[in-house]
C-alpha cells in the first residue's frame, strides 16, 4: 500500500551527533580556565539557537555560534590561536569520514526493490551534497531534497516537487521534531528509529505527541517489516 | 521558439557584490594597523578559494574566511573584539534587505506572460531562501534551484529535474563562468548582463569565450527582445 519512503540523513542513516559532541567537547576543553562546563553548554546552546535565524543549520552555523560564545565567555579574551583551533576543529568536521549506521546499506537496497525511495535531509546544501556523495548511497534515491528546516509544509512542498501521494508515503528518521509530527501533520505515516543521543533543540513536549501514530523500530532493519504493514485507510 | 528562461539571482535579479564589498572594507579597515590593504586583499582572497572545498560559497563561508585570514595576518594578536566585529559584520550582511536592479520586477512580469522561468542560484541554502522570499519575486518562477556550483553538469541535472528541453532555454545571468559558459556547454542558451563589478573568482579566460555564442544585454530591460530574437537550429 505504501508507494514511497522517505529517509532522513544525519543519524538515520549517518553518524552525526557523535562529531558534533566531538568537536563541542573540544571546545569545552579550550574554554575551560574561564566558566564550568555547564555554563559554556547552557551559553552555546543558546547562542546557537538564537543565531539559527541568521545561519539555519549546520556546522559552519555551529562553527559561527562556538566563535561567538568564545569571544563573549571570555570577554573578548580569547587567543586568535584558540580561535584557529575552533576553526580547525569545523574542518576537520566537514571532512569527516561518512560513517553508515549498522544494517543501512542492506536495508535501504531491500527497500528500493518495492517502493521509491526519497532522501529528506535538514542543513547545509554544500555540505549535506558532500556527505551525500561520500555515504555511497546515491545511487538508491530516486529523489534527493536537501532543505533548511522540515515542517508540514516542506514535507508537502516536496510532495509536489516530487510527485508523491503522502498518505502513500512514510517518512523514517530518528526526530520526533522533524520527521515525525511534520510528517504526520502533513498527511503522511512515519517511522520513528531513535539514535540514543538527541540535541536538545530536536526534543519535542510530550502534549505534541499526544495521539499521533506512528511505529518505532530500535534499528532501521526493522523498518521494511513495519513500512509493509501499515494499512492506509 | 525559447520556452524557458533560467534566471540568475545574486547581482542579476538583486543587488549582491556591493554587500561584500562594503564587508570587506571594514574587514580592511580592522586589519590596517597590521598590513597594506593590497596584501590584506590577496590573502583574503586566497584563504576564500582555498576553503571552497571545505564550505562552499555564501556569506557564512566569508565570514569564516575573514575570522581565519585575520588570525594569520595578526599571528594570532587579533583581539576578541574585532572577531565580534566580524560576526556582526556577517549578520548584518544576512539580514541586509533586497534591493533589486533597475527594471527587475516588470522585466520578470513581462518574461512570465511568455515562458515558463526558473530561479537557479549558488549559495548557501538557508540564505538563498531567505533572500527569494525578500525579493518578493517567489511567485513569478515555475522553479526554483539552489545549487552549490554551477557547471554544465548542474545545468543538465535541473533540466532533468524540471523537465526542461535545453535547445530550448536560455540562461540569463551576470556571471561568464557560472551563468554563460557552462549553459552553452550543456547545449543551451545564453544572455550575459554584465553587472560591473565582478568577483575575481567569476572571471574567465579570454580563450574559453572563443566560437562561443551568446548575446550580451547591457540591462535586463533588453532580455526580452534578446530572447524572442534567439533562432534555435
Amino acid at each position: 500500500m505504501i508507494r514511497h519512503v522517505l529517509l532522513d540523513g544525519d543519524d538515520t542513516l549517518w553518524h552525526n551527533e557523535p562529531l558534533f559532541a566531538e568537536m563541542t567537547t573540544r571546545f569545552k576543553e579550550l574554554l575551560s580556565p574561564y566558566h564550568s562546563t555547564d555554563w559554556i553548554n547552557k551559553r552555546l546552546f543558546d547562542t546557537e539557537v538564537r543565531n539559527l535565524r541568521y545561519y539555519g543549520y549546520g556546522i559552519k552555523s555551529y562553527v559561527l555560534s562556538m566563535i561567538e560564545t568564545a569571544t563573549e565567555l571570555t570577554e573578548g579574551r580569547i587567543s586568535g590561536e584558540a580561535i584557529r583551533e575552533i576553526l580547525d576543529l569545523g574542518k576537520r568536521m566537514l571532512k569527516a569520514p561518512v560513517h553508515l549506521l549498522d544494517h543501512v546499506a542492506e536495508t535501504v537496497t531491500l527497500l528500493k526493490r518495492d517502493y521509491s525511495l526519497v532522501l529528506v535531509t535538514k542543513g547545509d546544501l554544500f555540505d549535506q551534497e558532500s556527505k551525500i556523495a561520500r555515504s555511497g548511497l546515491v545511487d538508491m534515491f530516486d529523489a534527493v531534497e536537501i532543505v533548511t528546516d522540515k515542517d508540514a509544509t516542506t514535507y508537502e512542498a516536496i510532495a509536489s516537487r516530487v510527485g508523491l501521494d503522502l498518505s502513500r508515503s512514510v517518512m523514517v528518521g530518528d526526530s520526533l521534531r522533524s520527521d515525525i509530527v511534520p510528517m504526520l501533520q502533513a498527511g503522511g505515516n512515519a517511522i520513528h528509529v531513535p539514535y540514543g543521543v538527541v540535541w536538545q533543540h530536536e526534543t519535542v513536549p510530550a502534549e505534541t505527541m499526544e495521539g499521533l501514530k506512528y511505529a518505532t523500530a530500535s534499528s532501521i532493519r526493522d523498518v521494511p517489516d513495519l513500512v509493509s504493514g501499515i494499512c492506509i485507510d
